[in-house]
Order: C-alpha cells, then sequence, then structure tokens
C-alpha cells in the first residue's frame, strides 16, 4: 500500500569536490537528484511509503536511478525506460562558499518525454497523497499533461493533491509559471513556496499575507518556506510560524523538498500541526547540514538530535 | 605562421576513476576531448603550430575547453562562443580492464552547430595542412558543409588536405558514413583509416591491399592503422611496414589521433618517411600508455624512450 | 515469483585503494560483500530473480546491505534485523599486484547469529533453486542449523539445491570442513568447488576424476572451477571442459561467486550445457576484469564482449 | 626517563570523508585512536616523554598503532601483541556539520583483554605521573583490575596519579559507572571531567560546585571542561575560569585529551597554574580546528599562534 | 595592445588537502602561485589584457606555469625558460581551521634569477600600467634591479607605476625592506599596501593617517588593505572607505592580489573611484571564499552576485 | 644492540597519483625515501636492528623523516636537526605505464650537509655492518668525507662494509664517479651493483665478469642485480645465479634496496649463500609488486608467499 505517489524528471548528478569555477573543478561526485525523487525519498525515511514515477533512459544513468530510489525503499514500479531519449544530467558546483549553481542537459532527455499514458492511474488512486511541483509542469507539454491528469485522477478518487511550485528559471519565464501555477494552485490541497515563488502567483506584504492570499486561490494548508528564518504556515485559517535550527550548512540543494517531505510524512502518520511543521524545518536542516540533495534525510531517530535556533540560548 | 588547420567539435570530458559499471563510478575526472583538438595539441606539442576552430557554449566547459587549447599551445582564434547552445559532453568509463566506454552529450550542443560562416577562410588558406575528420562531417548538415567549404578553400590555394575517417557509429549509419566519405577522400592528400573504416569504403584483403584501394580513390599517401599490430603506408606507390611498441596500455582513446600527429608534425618538419612513420607509432603508443584523450601526447625529447617491439628481445 | 533464494551473511567492507601492507594504507572504499549476495546480485543481473535471506545490525552498515541489495534488484523481504549484533565487517587489501588478503570482523556479528527460525519457509519451497554455501555452514551451530533445515525443505519441495563448497580457513578447519561437507553434497544436486576444495571432500588425480568422485557422492552436476585454466563440468555422466577467456585481472575476489551466478541464471533461463558453461565462465572474467567482489558482474547485453581465449589468435 | 606513564585501549579509526549518513560514505582515511594514547602522543609533542600500555592484535592494524605511537615519539615498550584477539576498530562519521558519531568493533578485542599481568611495573614505578581514564575501567573485568594495580603502584611509589573520567555509554552504565568512578576519584591526585561526567559522582549547581564536591573526595587538583565555554580548575582551595579560544571547530573528538594533555605536559614541566590552565585550554582549541582525533595537538611553538577569545575584540 | 604588464616569480604550489600538520597530509592538490602571476589573472579575467615577465625551468613545472597563465588569457611571451636552474616550488598547508602556513624551495630558482636583460622593454613602455611588487625586490640583486630598470622605462614612457608591497618575512628583514620600499615608493603612482605594511615605512595612527604619510612621498593613489574590515583609499586628497563583503573565508592566499587586480582592471576599464575601490573588494571577497590562490577570481558576471556586508541587515 | 647502521639523504617524496606528464598531474601523495633508509627499513622489516644517521631540516618535513623512520623501527638517535638548511624533496610521476621520472629539489638540503662531526662513532664501531652507497658520496665535499670517516672507523673496528653503488646522474658525471667508486670498492666487503655501475668501475663481458672484476678489487662479496632476469652473486669465488620472482611491477623504485636489505638482513641471521641470495631476490620483488619506494617490503611472513618464475611452470 503505497502513502504518496509524485511523478517527475531525476537524473544523475554530477558536483564538484572543489570550491570555485567549474573550469578548475578535477575531481566530481556521481549521484542522481531530481525535485519529485528527493520528496519520495524523505517520506520513506521518516517511515511512510512513497511511489515516484518518471522516465529515465536505456543507460547506466537510468540504472543509477533504479537502483539508488529501490535502494532508498521508493517504490519505482513506475519507471518507464525510455529507448530513444538518454536520462538527463545536471553538474553542480560550489561557486564560492556561498554560492551554488547547478547546469542542466535534460533537453530532449528521457525524463522530460513524461506523459499522461505513462501514469499508473490505479497507484495514484489509490495513494493517499499525490505531490506534484513545478517543475514537471515545465518540463514539456506532454510532461505538463501528464500532471494534469494525475490531478483530475487524484481529484476524482478524493486523493489530497501536494504541490510544490519549485520555480525554475532555466525551464521557463515567470510569466508562463505565473498562468500555469495560478491554475494549479486551485486544485490543491497543500501549497508549499517560498516568498519570491508565491509573489509569481500572489501579491502579499509578508509571509502571512502571502499564505492567506494563496490561500483564497484554493489550498488549505499554505507553507510559505523562509530558509534560515524559518516558515510561515496557513491552515485552516489558522497562522503558525516555525522557528528555524541553527546549522552550518554545507549545501542547500534540496532543503524545500525535505521541508515538504517532512510535514507531508508527519500529515501521512496522522500528527498534529505542530509537529508535522516542526518535522519540515527539521528535515529542511538536515538536508542543508550534509553533503548531497537528499542523502542527510533525517531517520525519525535524528529528529531528536536537532534543537530549535531558540534553545541554544537556554 | 600557423602550420596546420583542423576544425571540429570539443567537449567536456568527464572520466570514471573506477572500472566498472557506470552505475557504480562514484569519482569522475573532468577534461576535454576531441578528435581534432587532440590532434592539434599533438602537433604542437611535436613543434609545430596548430589552430583549432570550433564552437563551444557561452558557459563554464567552453571556458574549459579554451583554457585547455590555449594553455597547451594552439591557436584558438578560431573558437568561436555560441550564445544558444551548451558545450557538448563526454562520458568515459572502463567498462573492465579491457572495455572502454563512451557516451556523449552532443545533441543540440554548440559544437555540433558548426557552419561554413565559422571558418577563418585566410587561416586556412594561409596554413600548409588543413586536417579533417569524419566526425565532423556527420555532426550535421551545417557542419558538413563547413568541412566543404574548408577543403575546397584549402585545395584551391595549395593547402595539403589531410583526412582521418574516424567513423562513429553514434552519429551516422555505415551506408550514410560510406557514400560521404568516398566523395571526401576524392579531396584529400593524406588519409588515415582503420582496417574496419577502410572497408566502409573500399574492398580488400589485407591493410595493403586496402591501401592501394583508397590510394586510387585519390590520395597520395594513405595510412592504415592497425593498433598493437602497427601500421601500414602507402605513398607514392610505396609501401611501408611500421614495428609497433611494446606498451602496456591504459587508455586506448586517442591513439589514432596521437598517430595522425605525429605523422602530420614530421612531414611538417620535412622528415623522411621512415622517421613521419615512426613518429606516428611512437606517438600513438604514448598516447595508450597514461591515462587520458591526449594529456601523454609524446614532446620531442620524449620520442627517444620508446623502443620498437623488436628491440626488446636484443 | 522468485526463482532461486540463498542464505548467508553479508557484510559491510573495506577494500584499501593502495597496493601494499594495510597500515600503509590511508584511503578506504566501502561497499559490501558475501558470497551468497554476490550470487544473488549475479543471477539478478543476468535477468532472474533471486532473494537473499541474512541477519544485519540495526545500524548503519545494516542499511547499507538493504539498500545495495534492493538496488541491485535482489529481494530481500528475508533480510532481518537483529537488534543486538552489528553488522560484521571485511576489510580487503592488495599486499602486491598478485596478493589479495582479506580480514573479518565478523565474531558475534547479526550475521553469525543466522538460526532456522529466520527462514521464510514458503519462500524456499516456492523457489525454483536454493542455493547455499560452506561459509555458511562454518559461520555457526545456528546457521548450520539453518541451513540443512532449508535444504530439507527444498529437497521436500522439489526445489533445485545448489553448493558452492567457497571453504574458509579462517572459521573451520579442513577436518571440520570435510565432514559436513561430505555430508551436504549428498543432498545436493548442483555441487561447485575448486581442485583443492575438492579435494576436502574426495581424491582424484585430476579435475574430471574429482568431479566424478564428487558426482559419486549424489549431485547430477559438478563444477570444477580452474580459475585462469577455465571450468571443468560433469554433468549427466558428460565432461565438459569450458575454454577461459583472457582478461587482466583487478581483483579476483567473486569469480567463483560469478561463475556459479551465471552457471545457475543461465540454467533458471533453460539454456543448453554449452551456454550455460560458457556464461559461468564469462561472468567469472568479468568479476574478476574490474574492481569489486560484484560489482562488475555482467548484465546479459555485456556477455557478447567477451571472446574465449583461443579466439585471440585467429 | 618516563615522565608519564598510561594505560588503555587504542584501536584503528576508520573516518568517513563526507558528511552525511554512514550508509552514503564512499571514502574512508585510516588513522588510530584511544583516549589514552591521544593523550601520550600529546603530552610527548609538548616536550615531555610519554610512554603507553596496551594490548593490540598480531595484525596489520597493530603494526598500525605501534608504528604511528613509535612515529610520534611515545615509548612503547609496554605495548603487548596478543596473539588471540585482533586489534579493535573505531568507525567516525560526521553525520551532519554538527554531529559526529562513532562507533566501535572493540567487542572481545585485544585491548580489552588487558591484564594486570601486563603492566610493566617498575615503568610505573619510575614515572611522575600515572594517568588513568574511566574507558579502562569499563573494557573489561581483567582491564579494570589493571588500573587499579597500577594506582596502587603508583601511589606505593609517591606517583601522581591523574584520571579523566571519559565516560562511554556503550561500555557502561551510568549506575555501574558511578560506584567505580566513585572509589577511583579517591585515590586520583588529578581529576579531569565535564560537568556531565562530574554529575555521574557528585552534585553541584554550577562547575565550580561540582569541583568543590569532587575535590572534597580526595583530588588535590580538579578540572571541569566546558568545551567552547572554557573551563574551571579548583586547585589547592582556589577556583581558575579558563578563557576559550575562537576556533572554527573541525573535529571535536579529542578535546578533552588535548585538555588534560596540555595541563599535564605543562604540571611536568613546572609551570605556574596559569599556564598550565592556558596551555590545556590551547591544546584543546588546536585539536577541535584540524582534522583527526589527535593529529593537531600542538607543537610548542605552536602555543603562541591562538588568541584566547577576549583578545580578539582588542 | 598590452594593458598591463608586471614581473616576477611564479612558482609551482603543492597544497595538502588535509588541515593539520604537514607531516600528516597524505594528499596534495598541484597548481601554480605568484602575486604577480595572479594579479595578472585577475586583471585578465576581468576583461583587461596582462603580460606577466618571469624566469621558469626548463622542467615540467616550468611547463605547467606556461600553461595556466596561458590557459587563463595572460600574455607570456616575455616568458624566459633558464636552462639551468629549477622552478621554484611552495608548499601549503592549513595548520587549523584558522591558520594557513607557506614555505617555499625558491632558494636558486630560475625564478628568483631574474634580471633586467630579461625585460622586454617595449612592452613594458606600450603597456598603460606597469605592476611591481616588494616580493620582486626581494628575490635577488638581478631581480631587484630588474625591476628598477623597469619602473624607470615605465615612468620615462608615462606608464603608470603600480605596487603592491607584498612583505615576506622570509625574504628579507623589515630593516632591509624599509629602506628599499622607501625608495620605491616614490617612483610609484599606486600604491599597495596592508597596515603592517605600511608601517614598514612610515608611520601613522589609523589608516588614513598612513596612507596620508605613504601618499606624501609621492604616490597619487594609496589604498590600505584591511582584510575583513574593508579597505581605505587616499586618491587625490580625498579619502575612501570601502565596506567589506561578508564571506566565509576558505582560503586567504592571494586576496590582496586580487584586490589590486580588481582595482587596477576598474582602473583601465575608466571607471570612477567609487566602482574601483567597490570591485578591489569583491575582487578580494572572491579570493578567499573558494579554494586555490587566483582560481576563484571573479569574472565580471559574478560581480552581482555579492552583497557588501551592511546589504545583509537590510 | 644496533646489527647494521647506514648513513645518507632521505627526503620527503612527492608521488603524482597519474600516469603522465607531470604538468598534468593534480593529485599527489607524500612519504618520504632515500636509498639508505630504505635499507635501513628493509633491514628491519626482516627482522634485525638498523640505525640511520644523516641530516633533515628544522621543518615538518624533517619531523615526517623521523616519524616515519622511526614508525618502522629504525634507529634515529643519529638524525641530526639542521636548523639553517631545508629537508630535501623528490618528486617522482609515471611518464607511461613503463616510464618512472624522479626529480629533485636536495641542491643546499639539510641532508646534502652531512659532515663527520655528524657521524656517532661508537654507534659505527659496535655495528656488525656498515652499509653506505655512491649517493652520499656524491652528494657534497662534507658528505663524502663523512663516508670515508665511517668507513674508517669500521675497518678499524672489525665491522663489515657494505657498499652499494647508486650510481645517480643528477648528482655527478660517470668519470668523477668512476675514480671515487673504485677507491671505495678497495676498501669494502660486500658490494652490490647492476650491471651499468659496475662497468662505471670494470670492464667485463657478462655479470660473471664483471663480479669478477670487482672482486678483483677487493671486496669478498659481490651481487650484480640485474632486475627481472635475476641476480649474479660472485661470494669466495663461487658464482650463483639467482632466479627472478614473476610479478606485476607497479613501482620499480627501492628495487635495489630492496635487494641489498634482503641479503644484508639474512647474512645478519646467519643464513647461508643461497637463502640470503633468495630472499635478496624476493625483496626486490616485493618491492617493485606494490606502491612506494619501500612501503612494500616484505615482513618474514610474506617470504613464503612468492615462488620463483620456474615455479609457475611446474
Amino acid at each position: 500500500m503505497i502513502d504518496l505517489v509524485t511523478l517527475g524528471e531525476s537524473m544523475a548528478l554530477f558536483t564538484a569536490r572543489r570550491t570555485g569555477l567549474l573550469r578548475h573543478a578535477r575531481d566530481f561526485g556521481l549521484s542522481v537528484g531530481g525535485a519529485e525523487s528527493n520528496l519520495a525519498i524523505g517520506v520513506t525515511r521518516l517511515g511512510r511509503r512513497a511511489a515516484w514515477i518518471g522516465r529515465v533512459g536505456a543507460d547506466e544513468f537510468g540504472e543509477l536511478l533504479r537502483s539508488t530510489l529501490a535502494g532508498e525503499g521508493v517504490d519505482v514500479q513506475g519507471m518507464i525506460v525510455d529507448p530513444d531519449a538518454p536520462t538527463g544530467l545536471m553538474i553542480k558546483n560550489r561557486r564560492t562558499s556561498e554560492m551554488v549553481d547547478v547546469r542542466y542537459y535534460r533537453s530532449g532527455s528521457a525524463g522530460s518525454r513524461l506523459r499522461p499514458e505513462d501514469l499508473d492511474v490505479s497507484l495514484i488512486r489509490s495513494a493517499r497523497v499525490l505531490h506534484i511541483t513545478g517543475i514537471t509542469l515545465a518540463l514539456s507539454a506532454s510532461a505538463r499533461e501528464a500532471v494534469r491528469v494525475a490531478v483530475a485522477e487524484a481529484r476524482d478518487a478524493g486523493v489530497t493533491v501536494s504541490t510544490d511550485v519549485n520555480y525554475r528559471r532555466a525551464l521557463w519565464s515567470p510569466e508562463e509559471a505565473s498562468a500555469v501555477l495560478r491554475e494549479t494552485v486551485a486544485t490543491t490541497d497543500v501549497l508549499f513556496a517560498t516568498e519570491a515563488e508565491a509573489r509569481l502567483i500572489v501579491d502579499g506584504a509578508d509571509p502571512a499575507a502571502l499564505a492567506g492570499a494563496l490561500s483564497d486561490l484554493g489550498p488549505r494548508h499554505v507553507l510559505i518556506k523562509r530558509g534560515p528564518l524559518g516558515a510561515v504556515e496557513l491552515s485552516d485559517g489558522v497562522v503558525r510560524h516555525a522557528e528555524p535550527y541553527h546549522v552550518t550548512e554545507l549545501d542547500p540543494v534540496g532543503a524545500g523538498d525535505a521541508f515538504a517531505a517532512g510535514w507531508l510524512a508527519e500529515t501521512l502518520e496522522g500528527a498534529g500541526p505542530e509537529r508535522r511543521l516542526a518535522t519540515a524545518c527539521a528535515a529542511g536542516a538536515f538536508a542543508v547540514a550534509a553533503d548531497g540533495d537528499w542523502e542527510s534525510l533525517p531517520r525519525r531517530s535524528d529528529l531528536d538530535r536537532l534543537r530549535p535556533a531558540d534553545a541554544v540560548s537556554r
């Protein structure tokens, strides 16, 4: 029995081991990444069952994606091997101690060729949550259609729909994104966005105002992620402010996916609003305080090892 | 004053540090590669001046190509930065101690968008040798046209035309290649091919017969590369057999480019037929006896350090 | 539906990256290893479904074992997490270019605490092959009993029993092994052994004689593994000699497991005797020609890339 | 002439090079570690002569321990090679930028089999300081007895006894530790403890109170280590507060051993109370501001390169 | 057309990858370094054309220097290969997270044998800026004479002379330096110094006073570099205070060269005083916020990615 | 009690991890090397007590030498720290799979400043063997004089004098070497030389003839080292030919030192002529079959693991 289904593109990920310009990097690590599979791993590591749907190439990078996700316990029965297109690539490097750059080789990739026929509809209808992101909406026309079909099936079957805005400038313009996202938000139960992403869709003076404006478009739960400043949640008309955790950041990529994974996993556990928000923040803290986009996502036993920032002064 | 001009696509090259399946590789080195730039480096390292013409993306991998080639002393004034397409990628790994696999991300790359307008015609006309390969012929229609224009300009200006067949299955079919190569050979003064490549164009029972059949199509010099078995040259009606050098092979990629570089550099030096063939074999031996596609190409001072295979028993 | 079930101990495996004495090694890689899980991976990679049964500690090395095996597609539903004992360790280093040393920290390990109650009997009874090794017989009294129960269940259900002698001097004496193995061979349908291992059980002047003597004890198929000299099979009274493949050996560990995996996978495919023996030898060649105990095991598509040794001179 | 003798267990130490879960670590360094040998190295590096007594296995890790300690100038004539048990192992990894995990494979190790007969009594009686830790007390009954004998010999010969509580939860319970430590403190001249460790033995509202309560049990000098908050010393009825040094922490392990080494080395030098406390803090700062448990311990010439935290604002 | 010419010694640079004592380092990276070539790279990367003059050995480290500088686009036509002396070496390691040590093997090096005859006088006379440092003044008598000749030629041709004090204790005493520097400053248009370096030449209560006193000796522009505290500029009688940028420092070496490169590149661009000072600080920030002495120097497109420290609180 | 004393220069040794030109190496390991200390380690590892006399700088590389030799059990009481000169450096890289290059930074090094006053004469007089090499004779006038004094003391005290020719072209010319070596051989009891080295001193058609001619100059034992062809010994008028061992060579440096160490260690053990020659060859085989100049030298327990080449065909 699958708790959560998500769909999107995951890629092979080369990460430079040296901080500085990519041209001087001489050592790279290889892993995989993708917002939706990061989330699926995060949910799985916290004890819930998640499935990932997507296309990979008939190549070793596709095998790497399969073995990594299966190894992490994510259900990959919905993974499709595309015989005609390669698995996409990401190249990540740290320009300085403060700046991370990511570059994609995903044009024409297997992952971007996702289409409605790829969906295992019964898998979606029998899950408790369907999670989608703005990235998949931006990959290609067929991928966007696949998301729409998935959402329609989920809503028809009473499955909670969760959306992470996850705006990627390399994939579409703010104008194009704005229209599509506005429409998507209207069919969403849970919405995750940063302040900047929220402003692509609505106006608002501060995080709470943005959450309110987004909530007016439909979602019952709106989560505004503020990075080192914590988070703001508006659920059922109640605003909650989450304390951040004090950690030394090693790799900021994946923090948002971790946050959503924490929130959704606790919701699937039946946790109350305080705990699901605290776990969301904790998951984000673990994600940034170690190397890798998803490798450091917390196990249940890790959660007690972090203290909120205001606890430090006690 | 440039001795030799070549044109083609070079790419960023990720090489797995572990022998085995790519999915288990966790450490990669980054360098650059490309048959034509390998050759330009090889000619430069043996003391002649070479220029490389090609397109790179407006990205750090393009900068890596520029700094690597310029650092090696290759003239890169003909390098064009394409604002709209990325630098292509190669991924190389050793499947076992005997098998090397290479995979490309070059579809739609800057390099494949080479076109006749990119050529610095005066550079070509003032050189002594123009070197082309079958790879550039196969990249795209515009790249093939660029090669044709370059060859026509060279011939018109009395510049020697050198061609390395360099057949790549991933780029075109044997049938498509056969027709184009036949036509190309007819406008070539020097031709480099393996036995298998020769058979794409002509028939022949053995290397000497193949060389003869190719020579009948036009080239004054035909070089049949036989890897660890040495090489056969047919020049001005005389057949020469080259002894191989005994080395432990570490990386076979680039051996053919090294061979052609050795032969052409010695020709530009005015060396006689024995020496240009010996240097060609020596360059190939250096190329395979160390890591990297071109990094190990010999300096002049290295040439004396190798002994032909039959010298071992003395 | 599972084709093959095996049971045993797998461990975290530290491998020194430098050739020489362990005291001078400063860089180690981490993977996992174990004869039975190596075999399960090998069978899986050739397209058949395999399950591994064993105990791991409630620690990160146990998680590494789970994620590695699941990632490779091995069924790990029969993996048991022992809350009271740690996952065992192996330390592997290459003393010289020719000598590999392995050291174990497995005394009191979770894996050695395997016991009959750990077995998923229905899994065993519904499989087509049960594969066991002499290592599990030597781990502990409870592990030996678990093997005996598994074999008894398999035989009762008409499941083929396959045994790899896999003698480990660190675990038991030749005398102790001899008695137990003799008894085990009598209940085995397929037997894998090196010449030295065969001599622990029977006498014989040469591989064929040893195979005959072993066959007399019960097994229908006896495979004598001879490393770089190939292999001898005695099946249904017919002796076959397998040509070895010429490869440069990088890591000899796991060659025997690969051989058995190749033979069993082809048998499960319904292949004839020539092909199953050829695939067994090919799998062994792949295993030794790259780094790692199991990482280099062949995919189906790899098998065509090797040529037998006598093909080289053609 | 040996200034200080200590006894305990040292182990081979594998350290993950990547921050995150151990299951994702792929690169490990190898060194050695152990509270008592760390201290012996620290005392040696500051110019005094120290000897380490303990057991190692008849294996390469034992050789690594011997060569490392001898290489650092520690007297290892009291090292015993146990033919029947292996050298223990430690596995260290950084879970996040803030959390370090250590895991042991020391059950049944050579080091834990230390016993009274292993002691070179004349070496202990002729030294000026005997240093023991709570770890050795917890290793095994024979190791505890060895500590007791060593202390008795030292006291009989007028040798100063120094004790570091060094409580390890993996080795014994707080209750078990409490009783043994209380007894040990009574025979100690110098006592090192963290606040938490002090509370295993006595009660007290703050560090000074804890030091007072411990002092009442016997020790003339009590040092309460407070990590980044500095330290408190109670000696001969006088309380001193040590300023911490501001450093970026890279590896917290070994800080306590460094502190004790600094304090004892200066005491052996005949330094006054201000300097011995300042050097203790400086040694701790060096230990945490670089990689390794003991590698970064200060040379005499290093001590001037650190400034106390309050000096920063001058 | 060259904008800036500089002359000095560059060396092969081994950098320890581990933080701690050099004796425990086991992995080193290889690059090149030298204050003047660092500056030439910095000026080039910001879009101006720079040339470096100096001697290297007829060895692979000399080739490394040539290929690195040429690869970075620095004009190296003035590089001289000395057949009789080796390229010098630097060994850099991080003693702790806060302390970096550098050690030289440059006694008798090719670089230190620079002499007036090595200068391409027409290159200097046709440039817009000549940049020298106190390091070259201290290398040898012939190098000092070469600097003097270069400055005289520049002044005669109306070329702006820029000087970075760059005091190196290992090369000369404060007394020796003081006299030579005082004389040098008198012939300088632009002067870069830290506070400590300024005090080798003049007295002054604070940075502005030091700048004033230095300005009185001749320079029209005096820049006092204050590291994390920013910088003070006195130009044409106007004092400007530069805000520092907040970055996490990874490698402090090269910050001063970066600062001077930023200031000079903007001056060559014709930028106003605010911008040249801001770019100088930004270049320094980039230099310290990534690995390597010069590798992280900013491209033009990088400059917008940094914010001054006081912007953080907005 | 010391069995063998040797004196010479040892250096820090940087070894490129990549095969190819040094300019492309990006990763280096750090160890130490020196013919005489290699020999001292080799003798120690085979169970005899050896002392090394030499100078090192007052720097971390000097500390590395001390800790490495002491760690290996070599007596370093005769090590002198030179406050005025640095420890020398060696840079080693593999140009191709067959060619190793070594480059030195030892001009003016501490090691080359060895002088007669540095000798611990009583240590030499009380040893059983004094071992010297041609390298120390070539380092400097004072070093040569130190060797002469050491030999004179040894002969006066009846200590066996052993000499390894160890000709280094970078240190002196064949002519200079020839005269000095001829004189040295006359005062030697045991002489080690390659064929080429022997020809610097005497003439001879083959190894046995060379050994005879050398023996005529004085030595009772002459050993001609022939690398992969084995060795020839002439002792007391009897010629013995040693079979080589078949190993894959990873690092040829240090093979000669290993050979001498094996021969001398067995002689010190009182072994007969067959065994001392076999151990010499085995030690050479171990030295080349793993990484490092001395790290792979055999322990006593290793010796049985090698088989002579002619055993392979049995």
